[in-house]
Parts: C-alpha cells; sequence; structure tokens
C-alpha cells in the first residue's frame, strides 16, 4: 500500500507545498513543533533514510538546503535544525524545524496547532522565499 | 579560535576515532545519549550545515550514510537516527544516533556514562564495520 507520503506525492491527499523538483518535495508537517516546520521527502517511496542510494541522498540535502534558506528567511528563528527519525511514517523525511532553542526541537512537545488559513499563510511566506 | 572540533582534526584533542576521509571525520559524542552515539563533522570549519556549499554538504551525507551503516551492524538498534542542532559548537556536526525508540534521541535525556576503555571497545566495534 502506497504511503500516505506517497499519496501526497500524488495529490490524492492535500497538503501545504513550499517546493517541488521532478525528484523531491518539501510540505509543511500538520504537527509543526515549531511555526513553519517543514518536512522534505523524496518521491521514490524508501523506508529508511540511509537506505536512499547516494545521489538520492545528495540530492535530498541539497534540496533540504533550498528549503531551510527559505524558512529561516520566511520564520524568525535562531537556525534550520535537522532530524530524522522516520519511525511512524514507513517513507523516509528530513524534517526542517527552526529553532530558538534546542528545546524547541523536541519531539515529546505539543505540536503547535495553526488553523487552515495560518498554515496556507506560513506555506505562502516559505515559497516566496524559495529559490 | 579554532573549535574544539578543529582541534580533534589537528590531533590537539584527541578523540575515540571511528573513520576519516582526507574531508570528512566521524568520531563518538564523548556524552552519547545511546552507545554508539557519533558525530560526523567536515574538516573545514564552517559553523552553520547549512552554509556549508552543496559538494561538501552532499559529500558529508554521502560519509555519514558509510558510518551509520557500519553504526547498525556493529551496535544493536532499531535505526539509526539524525539530528543537526549545532547551537552548542560552533563548526557543523551530525549527530548519528542509534536508537530502539524515538524517545533515545531527546537532548534533554541525561547522558550515558562509558569508561575509557568501553567507548574505545565501542569505537573499534563500528570501526570493524565501517567500509
Amino acid at each position: 500500500m502506497a504511503s500516505i507520503f506517497t499519496k501526497i506525492v500524488n495529490g490524492e491527499i492535500p497538503c501545504y507545498k513550499i517546493a517541488e523538483t521532478p525528484e523531491y518535495l518539501a510540505f509543511l508537517d500538520i504537527r509543526p513543533l515549531h511555526k513553519g516546520h517543514t518536512l522534505v521527502i523524496p518521491k521514490q517511496e524508501i523506508d529508511y533514510y540511509f537506505d536512499l542510494d547516494d545521489e538520492t541522498l545528495s540530492g535530498l540535502m541539497r534540496f533540504a538546503k533550498r528549503v531551510a534558506i527559505a524558512i529561516k528567511s520566511a520564520i524568525p528563528c535562531n537556525r534550520v535544525g535537522v532530524a530524522v527519525v522516520g519511525d511512524e511514517v514507513p517513507h523516509a523525511h528530513v524534517h526542517l524545524i527552526p529553532f530558538q532553542t534546542v528545546r524547541d526541537m523536541l519531539f515529546t512537545n505539543t505540536p503547535l496547532s495553526f488553523s487552515p488559513a495560518e498554515m496556507e499563510a506560513i506555506a505562502a511566506s516559505v515559497r516566496e522565499h524559495f529559490q
């Protein structure tokens, strides 16, 4: 069965899209730890991050860098942190989490809640800075 | 002033080395969240991970993948997670953290304590699997 992320790639499930290339997709995490928390994925459905072939892994991180630069331009934060855990959805994904302090990145924090209009506004502001 | 990681690169400060290339170095984190917790760095001293140029970033993650595969072979774990926070040492570094559950990756956990002999044995067992 297709992963929930493959369904997002295929447009079967909507997302707050940030950026897309033929190989990669970035969209807002709907359970954000910080405003602007974004997921970056390869469109190819591979479960474990370190099972990605070298070329896909390299391309994913170069794409993630472009997204992280856009996030940092759009969202007030100290830096954009990176986390790959991957025990929730069996489709490799990189969390890009803008943070003020390292505590903003704790997965045990209660996710923030934004309305759909707020989420769309956040996505639009990051998209505007994506190059 | 050289970062503590540049001093490790230059051999001025010892480390439990896992692997090294002309551009990158991997060594055990001395405040491990899990047995086998490793730091992977570019030898070039750049503070913020997303300031790395594309080639250095790609090479760093391909090297990190080889290290992560060795960790997973040597250390009983579910997966090897990735974290880049970088507000402690101003020299870009990737945490590779073997984990059973996501809670093993929480930076608020008290670090584990191993003797120097145990740390050397852990490093040796990971080194043995590095390819």
